[in-house]
């Protein structure tokens, strides 16, 4: 999606260790003009697989799955982390490990939003390691539903995540795949 | 607004120590097409305020403060809980104390998202003690921008937060205040 990838290239800043940092205007900041073209993207790209829920985790991928969910007309539905009231049988829950903060936690969400007739999308604003797609693919399974794939703002092509997730059999549409980047801002981007 | 006073007799469910919940249309499963009315609601309430950027905190706010966001056309900005990575000098941070978690934490916006010349308006789901509000107030005040006020969805009338706050002097506009309920689930509704 060349208006992401254009953004990317004037606001996206490159930081040590690999962090792409976009946060003026997709993950602290947000930009919801541009999230309007990203939400109408990601329903070309699954109109035609009759989503019935999206899902994502909290927090950044709110945001985007909110404006997303409007051009579907279906509700969202966030993974919590961390939660501290982890009620046994009343949850789904999935251990994710966190590229930026180097730690594992887990995602639940209640049963009662996630059931077998569902066909859910996932919504995220980032796929790195691909653990937290994992964890919610985990969670889809775990309650019968259908997943009919994912949509990711932004991929880093250069981690192991998107190769992962779609050997996984899950298909993976992110809008703005980064082949590569370094320190002194150049980012080249990979086109298929 | 009828509409969400509606939605909350029909699906919020009233438990012990004063929790109602509200998880399968407002903060856990969200229904974005009652998001969209409530985000009108509050463009209609705050239309003449020249409002620049919307402030919330995470997770629950950032869905409604994203769709209300459409209507004025502003970026949302996110204040970050627990942020491990709290680098002094760049960032305005806050305590806020948590009624539904029992605990204190801080939170955080980094400081180029908050200029002296915004004027902001707070978006959040819920108002109970006033202590996110009044955090995200301070966050505000200490950048030297212009509060125009808050929007609530659910205030807690019988709680302290909404008086403390409108003490303050902060413009506060609640959706649906509820003036009590208990656990047989009558739940009564303030109207001015």
């Amino acid at each position: 999606m060349r208006l992401l990838e254009e953004r990317i290239i004037k606001d996206g800043k490159v930081k040590a260790g690999n962090v792409l940092k976009v946060d003026s205007f997709l993950n602290h900041q947000m930009d919801i003009a541009l999230f309007g073209e990203i939400g109408k993207e990601f329903h070309r790209l699954f109109a035609a697989d009759h989503v019935t829920k999206i899902l994502t985790i909290e927090a950044s991928g709110i945001g985007i799955a909110c404006i997303t969910a409007q051009y579907f007309q279906v509700p969202v539905v966030f993974a919590k982390k961390n939660q501290t009231k982890n009620i046994a049988g009343e949850v789904y829950t999935s251990k994710v490990e966190s590229f930026t903060h180097g730690r594992v936690y887990d995602i639940i969400v209640a049963k009662e939003f996630l059931r077998p007739e569902d066909r859910i999308l996932i919504i995220d604003d980032f796929l790195a390691n691909g653990s937290a797609l994992l964890g919610l693919s985990q969670l889809v399974k775990d309650a019968g539903a259908t997943l009919v794939g994912a949509g990711i703002a932004v991929e880093k092509g250069f981690q192991a995540g998107g190769k992962l997730v779609r050997d996984a059999g899950v298909r993976v549409e992110s809008l703005a795949i980064i082949e590569s980047m370094d320190e002194d801002g150049k980012i080249v981007f990979r086109h298929s």
